[in-house]
């Protein structure tokens, strides 16, 4: 590993989900222009970009899907018994009035089609790219110092209404972006009790799904893998 | 932005899909850790961290998964016409059988279920966390000096059979790692004139989805958004 890339793990390490920490200082044009091309220069499946950018600043939109999400998180609270509820009742699910802007980013899958290359056997395949532009914004947020958060406690359609999306793109997220005070050093749900983190060993299978005791194995392994031989001329 | 942090842009601007350019040297297991440790620390819809990753590096299932990419290539190939024929012909769509391993990247709707915090509303949530982490471990991939690619040229059912996934699991995924002689550096797809990359101001839109000219804004301005005011009490 090069010595000036282990900046990447200590972004990865320390980013964060926002929720309570958004300072609201307005931002300048060109950070956001920085953070947005790191999210354009996401890979793509057949290099189709299906996603696009909606940046959010007005407040009646704001306020409007704020109020739409407190609505949403009535419908999952009101699923939710005992100690569960009462844990839910204590945790903030959205930073959408505090943050700086917010930044709604859709699938298109029209773009590039119909001759997608790497899509026709896995239909999601453009879902899954407009994602991988997700986490490359929401690391260069936290390089910048800056915070993001993920707010899914909404409908889709509602959504679509209003910032006027057409019906053929689709809606993947509300992202709250911004300067904030500080990142929490442990995830909020791991804080409030709500979930913890697996340790890597629990999800990770050598060979095939039943495949076990793969951690241990690799941290003893210094050659590993390798090209396939006898391979097909 | 903390100069420690331009290190993240340098790696996500250089990051590329890799196909023909893996050495498939063997790799030290603790590196493999390194970057399996930045794909699960991604963020996850009510830290459900839902992802599974199976570790391959038997030939025999390399080369069963390469040759039912091989067919799926043939069914892409034959659904083109005319130029685009000529040009998908010339264009390499996996790695398998050259990189060091291979890692199928999975899918666990149950894990964290039936309380999903987040995810009532919008089902989907939680396979784009699994996306996140993959767009982790390729940043990862890249700062290490590899290079990981992505196969998306299988059907979900093969790979099930394949490794024993089970049916209420989803695979996402089949990632190609390790060495590679270099990156390109302009994609494999732009260079074989199959696709362009967009500017940032096509898919960037203000306030709503019609806006325009938002790319020309943003860089001129210093001050922008701001938490909402008036927010309700």
């Amino acid at each position: 590993m090069d010595s000036s890339h282990s900046g990447l793990y200590e972004v990865i390490h320390r980013r964060r989900d926002v929720r309570a920490e958004f300072t609201g200082e307005p931002v300048p044009g060109r950070v956001l222009e920085r953070v947005l091309g790191a999210a354009h220069s996401a890979p793509s499946v057949g290099l189709s970009q299906p996603w696009d950018f909606v940046l959010v600043t007005e407040d009646e939109a704001r306020l409007a899907f704020w109020e739409h999400v407190q609505g949403e998180r009535k419908v999952f609270a009101d699923a939710l018994e005992g100690e569960l509820a009462a844990r839910f009742a204590g945790i903030k699910i959205d930073g959408v009035l505090e943050a700086s802007v917010s930044l709604v980013v859709t699938y298109d899958a029209a773009r590039g089609a119909p001759s997608v290359l790497g899509r026709h056997a896995i239909a999601d395949a453009g879902l899954y790219s407009v994602c991988l532009a997700i986490e490359n914004l929401w690391l260069a947020c936290t390089a910048e110092g800056w915070g993001m958060g993920w707010v899914s406690f909404y409908r889709e359609a509602f959504l679509r209404d209003l910032l006027g999306i057409p019906d053929e793109v689709r809606p993947v997220a509300w992202l709250c972006i911004g300067p904030v005070s500080h990142l929490q050093e442990t995830p909020d749900l791991e804080r409030a009790g709500w979930r913890q983190r697996l340790a890597l060993g629990d999800v990770l299978h050598a060979e095939r799904w039943a495949g076990d005791d793969t951690l241990a194995q690799l941290e003893s392994m210094d050659q590993l893998g390798g090209a396939v031989t006898g391979r097909p001329s």
